[in-house]
């Protein structure tokens, strides 16, 4: 009977000693419990994701080599398996395979390479690592016979994924031929919407299939764009989950004959995304989103350096959501929001900013910017004079100036105070037709909610508002009004234009960016195509090609600016993060 | 005897219609000119790079499909060789083939399908395509022999790159089995410092000894900070040239039994990269880089739809410098330049930056601010005195303010006027350590100096001033004086501070980038290593150490910069463009 450990660590990319101090530590700590296993993540000792580190600073190579040898002299009593990138000294193969090192007394008894190198989306596997040709060897544990693989080689199921299977081997149906009773998955798996359901279902169907125990162990925390849920977890070999560790944190999870605690997962963690259809129903989403986002802070602040933050708060939506957020994640005192009223801003704007932040318990401050932008259009109406424009003709110029002279502001707080940055708020919907301005709203160190769609935020504050322990802390007004950016006046109404005005409606606009991410709808698909809006309200078929075409334009456009976004979090199933999509600037879609 | 076009092409990514426009406009030209064949680069009707587009836009290949079909119809008469993107329709393998397709009477006669796949540095080639397995194989025309292969694959030469080979298989010997008499080469292939000499020797010496004439056809033109110098040419079976096209500008080449016009190399271009040593001697790259700098502006504000630039005027180097190619890649009169002077500037940087504006003869403007920095300080120090620091603690804070209001001025400038960019002036030395303010000198539309060090800065100013037709339309005194940003007044000298007061002598942070790209060295290797700025100069071993040690901590720091940097072109050999090298923010490498 094997004591197991789950060893959900969070590393840091090329921090070798680092890495290597937390697995010596829970090494040491296996080794207390009397463990005879444990079992680190997929390239645990490198951390993960590294980028191009290692192409062009190969001594963290080398470090990590060391390492390794020094861990290995830890494992007197106690085997581990661990993930780490092993040089494969062959000019003609990529220079490294991405394997598992089983350790034991002191000696590496066996390597376990790659066969799958994913290759897409967010993942570069091919980039550095040499897929094995080799049927990886077992190892035996009282008794036990372990088989390992690594990440992807447990995603080529022919039975489970049918005709969606990416690659032509199936690594498990391969290592099954050497008939282990158990098998180990080191991986490094981010998190998005419904990979829970897939992963769940995934090992507990191979787990019951082959008649083996399954023990998956996935890092845990966020680096440059992505989060890993950690949720490491064991099957039996009917298929049922016998042990569930944390999600979006570290543990130290025990498993004792394959059995141990089940942490709960985050609410609808465990449902099936539903792609059939668009609708507005996000609750099965909002739980596991609010921990990502959370998690994400946490680990950007945390290591790089930084504890505070300073937001603009403009008594919106967008930096309301922000505000809770960074609130939850570094602490009410470690946060200041601005609020930054112009004449035009309403009184209710500066209101719902004083009330969000005293709800919070954040630090606030009102600095009203009327003389500075007075002094500020003075200065370009001069400017313009030389150069033949002898007035203002754009009131975007006047609207964007409003937002950089704010971001300015942030940024010197954050200049000025030690291990502050400054907090980028657009969000997904917005970005997505470059409804942000360059310098403005989307100047930050970091950008919270890049990732998360208008009317999904909708639904996320109303999550906080009732899921939090401080209940209703976004406003009710907030929530009620039409969001916009208080930047500019329609002379017919007098009242500040709202940004559906100026754009279109959010619930369309965000069926467009699901559809073109979910199912790669293009301009045609879309004129045949029923939006949801529409079962609600009275569309033209004029409007409904000018918002189509707008949306194309302007998302054309835009491309610039999300290639100069700051670092965020993906959360949803696709995005338009570099780190998983990239899209040229000079290009053309549709 | 064959009559041969290489139609040197311009495409843009995914803009199907407008590439197949041009592939039809060429095909009509080499009709007219009673061409027998005439050849595309790889991947023309598709366009590159692409990014990922065609993963979530699969519409466009579809598109790219119809015109295949279309430009297909047009050879009646002619024989056409086309590089496309041609679809698996097998989810077990990667969506497509990197394919070169051959059109001949309205039909699609042969298709050959690229085997090596880059995938390093700004190559992604894996994350689409499937590599091919099958030998090609050949064509024939007027008696003559035609066997092709598709960029890469003319790359695993054995005996050229001897121990050097990345793959291991040489596609050119295996067609070589099917003994044909010329080899034809489609590309995609960016430019580089040295590459043109290894391309050169590479073909030459395949043709020689095979005995083929070897065609190589190149894209042209700039996308995505990648450059595509074209310079398409043929070599005869002894491995000599006997025709090449123009580089760095489009070109439609025709050759009659082999052979046609060589036009001219940039200077130096042919040169072989001495990377055995670190030296300040850039004279055999100036002219190549000056053209590739320059076909990057064009073409990134051309394809983009931008005709004018505005920049910030300081009186230093860099702004200097991107001030004089702007105005030869877009017109003296589409480009702005604005002296912003603050309290602090000297009379000298006011005239140095009008006397270049003058001999260029680009628009020129003197915006003084210093009531609007007073005006925003007093802004900062009332915001402050509220968070309990009563004054500036910080001179960054009052450095980045004055940077981020002459930025806020030029994206005004731009906001206000039609198809104009401002101008991100930070250079690759001081970027590397992060010497650039964020929303300040490195916000702008275009970043032009961007992969440029301060050294081969100030080689290309010196360069310009004697090559261009308007000589010395950089003063003197900018070349004299030592770089700094004017931001700050040292104490004690009561002068502007320089750049190398700060942090090193540019000499000496050159090297460092130098070795860190081209030798992967890390702090270890440079204490003992002994730099060429020390055959010059006494250097204790403390201030060496110090500076090594403030080098990797402050590119450290300054990674979360590179991910915000605007659109720029690589131009050195190794850069720190994230088209070519991605660098965690979350890392660590020393």
């Amino acid at each position: 009977m094997n004591k197991i450990v789950l060893a959900q660590i969070n590393p840091i990319a090329g921090n070798i000693e680092y890495n290597s101090q937390i697995i010596k530590e829970n090494i040491k700590k296996a080794k207390e419990e009397k463990a005879d296993l444990i079992i680190f993540p997929e390239l645990a000792i490198m951390g993960y994701p590294f980028g191009d580190i290692f192409m062009r600073h190969k001594t963290i190579i080398n470090k990590q080599i060391e390492e390794l040898n020094k861990i290995t002299h830890l494992t007197k009593n106690i085997t581990a398996v661990i993930g780490f990138a092993e040089p494969t000294e062959d000019s003609e193969k990529k220079p490294y395979y991405n394997s598992a090192a089983v350790l034991q007394n002191g000696k590496i008894i066996n390597i376990v390479r790659k066969k799958l190198l994913p290759n897409y989306c967010e993942f570069n596997d091919y980039r550095y690592f040499e897929p094995a040709k080799e049927t990886s060897e077992i190892f035996e544990l009282n008794g036990e016979k372990f088989g390992i693989i690594v990440c992807e080689d447990s995603f080529n199921d022919k039975l489970f994924f049918k005709n969606e299977c990416l690659y032509q081997t199936d690594p498990i149906e391969e290592l099954m031929k050497h008939k282990p009773s158990t098998i180990i998955n080191c991986s490094c798996s981010p998190t998005r919407n419904g990979k829970e359901y897939i992963k769940n279902a995934l090992f507990s169907s191979i787990a019951k299939r082959y008649k083996v125990n399954y023990i998956y162990v996935n890092q845990a925390g966020y680096a440059d764009n992505l989060a890993f849920d950690g949720t490491s977890r064991i099957y039996n070999k009917k298929g049922e989950l016998t042990l569930r560790a944390k999600s979006f944190e570290e543990d130290f999870a025990i498993a004792v004959d394959f059995k141990g605690k089940i942490e709960n997962l985050p609410k609808g963690m465990d449902k099936k995304q539903d792609i059939s259809v668009f609708n507005l129903n996000y609750k099965n989403d909002l739980e596991r989103t609010y921990k990502n986002l959370i998690l994400a802070i946490k680990d950007y602040f945390g290591k790089n350096g930084f504890k505070k933050a300073v937001l603009g708060l403009s008594g919106g939506l967008d930096s309301s959501v922000c505000a809770v957020l960074l609130a939850d994640a570094l602490g009410k005192d470690n946060v200041w929001g601005i609020s930054m009223p112009s004449k035009i801003t309403s009184k209710e704007s500066k209101n719902d900013a004083k009330e969000l932040a005293s709800k919070l318990g954040i630090n606030f401050l009102e600095i009203p910017l009327a003389e500075e932008i007075d002094v500020l259009k003075k200065m370009l109406g001069n400017t313009f004079s030389q150069i033949n424009t002898e007035k203002f003709e754009k009131s975007t110029t006047i609207e964007n100036l409003q937002a950089r002279l704010r971001a300015t502001l942030l940024w010197s707080v954050s200049n000025e105070h030690k291990q502050m940055l400054p907090i980028a708020t657009s969000d997904k919907s917005e970005l997505y037709i470059g409804y942000a301005t360059i310098n403005g709203d989307m100047s930050g160190g970091y950008a919270p909610i890049a990732d998360v769609t208008k009317t999904k935020l909708f639904a996320l504050a109303d999550f906080l508002n009732k899921y939090r322990k401080e209940k209703n802390a976004v406003p009710k007004a907030i929530l009620e009004k039409p969001p916009g950016a208080e930047l500019k006046i329609n002379q017919k109404t007098g009242k500040t234009v709202c940004a559906e005005e100026e754009n279109m409606p959010y619930e369309f606009l965000d069926e467009l960016i699901w559809f073109v991410e979910t199912k790669g709808f293009g301009y045609e698909d879309f004129l045949n195509h029923k939006f949801y809006y529409e079962t609600k309200h009275k569309l033209s078929r004029e409007q409904k090609e000018e918002w189509i075409k707008k949306f194309f334009w302007k998302s054309h456009c835009a491309v610039y600016k999300w290639h100069i976004l700051p670092p965020s979090v993906i959360t949803d199933s696709h995005s338009i993060n570099l780190a998983e999509y990239r899209q040229p600037i000079i290009s053309k879609v549709n």
